[in-house]
């Protein structure tokens, strides 16, 4: 994998010509159900984002094809709009590429949109901003509808407090209590916005930034619910965000409540 | 089971006095997620809601609880708001009572509302009406967000077309053409409402009638859908009703899309 995590990684060499047509970069936007799946990234021990496209690309193509993504989704995590990009010799039209993929696809993964990229175009490098969901299911009773695709809080949750501590992550911070870098060092990031909401029995939060340590949005809302429920003060987040120490940081959210909605480009 | 289906049918002879209080009959209102269940009714070869409820209520009340349900569902259908009954005695909260059945139940099957019931209270013979809803996903791609939720259409349907042809099942018919009675030989059945509505790519049918015969809203569905993608025009359904055959009715709907919604009591 050491190849595809430098800023100058591609994918193909020059584009050989076939009786498929040239080789040309695909950037696709693809959903996935996460609950049965070990992350994005291929992994030897069980079922994949990354390793299924690629394994679906491989029997298409005829030979092997590597996948980049724009966000490294951990397991259990979902996914509406994650963004992936592939070099493949394709004839036909970039509907049919999308159903023949959705046609050998896991029914957890789908295909949602195929266009061709610019040369060199890179799903992770390239994208200015990412955006996240997470949902929370906020009732004494638990619902067997959200298991999946929720946290379930069943104590009573102070949004206003939420958001005040929320406002705290905008702007340009070191979130090094938050989570890891996946690479280097650094563990300065830009929120965008971040902002809770209630609807009904869900109170749902959005967070955009140019990018997030590993770990990062379900220890934000972790430490956001803990507000909520009355654990911490916003006062304590503030620390927190200043100690610079991951050991620092409140709760973690589980997986299953967090969704990558949107990647942004230029 | 024979013994809990006719109209007769109780649960327990004289109330038992004992350390945990007279036995009463307890009314609740339950949530599944039917994907992994073989449905409603208690069967030897997997899961069911009526097994994991005896099961659970067995421990409770430490001998035999037999539980009687308002519907009995099929394998991989769903329920938002089932309505059963059982005996029990239990000297503490119906909050708790509620609490000690989601911790004790799997995951797919939450209670929703418990409350002490009239004696003799059936959930079955006493319903008035029976709502069901039915989640079709029309568009071109699939979701994996929907996969256990909702019968996926990629064809465009003609919810207008939907309505005129749902319209020809409200009053008093006889049903046969679209499902087998669960008991006795009557097949006429009162539809009080049906209705199509779409919301974005979701195609929504609610359904309320006196009482569904086996099969019925599944099949209802599977032909109004036919008359949506254009393969059956409503005159068509008007004779498929009139048949009273089986055999005369198209397409059956797949069960996920499938939810029991409410059970109306006088």
């Amino acid at each position: 994998m050491a190849a595809c995590t430098g800023p100058g990684a591609g994918l193909a060499g020059p584009a050989p010509q076939g009786e498929k047509g040239p080789v040309r970069r695909v950037k696709a936007v693809i959903a996935y159900e996460g609950t049965d799946l070990l992350g994005f990234q291929r992994q030897a021990q069980g079922p994949t984002v990354q390793g299924a496209l690629e394994e679906v690309l491989a029997e298409i193509a005829g030979h092997g094809v590597r996948v980049l993504g724009a966000g490294r989704t951990d397991a259990g995590v979902h996914a509406e709009g994650q963004v992936v990009a592939f070099d493949l010799a394709w004839r036909h039209s970039l509907d049919d590429l999308r159903n023949a993929l959705n046609a050998l696809l896991p029914r957890s993964i789908a295909v949602l949109e195929v266009a061709w990229a610019p040369e060199g175009f890179h799903p992770r490098f390239d994208a200015v901003s990412r955006t996240y969901r997470y949902r929370v299911f906020n009732r004494p009773v638990r619902s067997p509808f959200e298991e999946r695709f929720a946290w379930h809080v069943p104590e009573p949750l102070d949004v206003e407090r939420m958001n005040l501590a929320a406002a705290l992550f905008v702007g340009v911070h070191d979130f090094a209590s938050f989570g890891q870098p996946t690479q280097g060092e650094a563990t300065v990031r830009e929120v965008y916005r971040a902002r809770w909401e209630r609807r009904g029995d869900l109170v749902l939060f959005e967070v955009e930034a140019n990018g997030f340590l590993r770990g990062m949005v379900r220890s934000l809302v972790g430490t956001l619910v803990d507000v909520g429920r009355g654990r911490l003060v916003p006062a304590e987040v503030e620390r927190i965000l200043q100690a610079r120490d991951r050991s620092a940081a409140s709760t973690t959210a589980p997986p299953q409540g967090l969704f990558l909605v949107h990647v942004r480009y230029p």
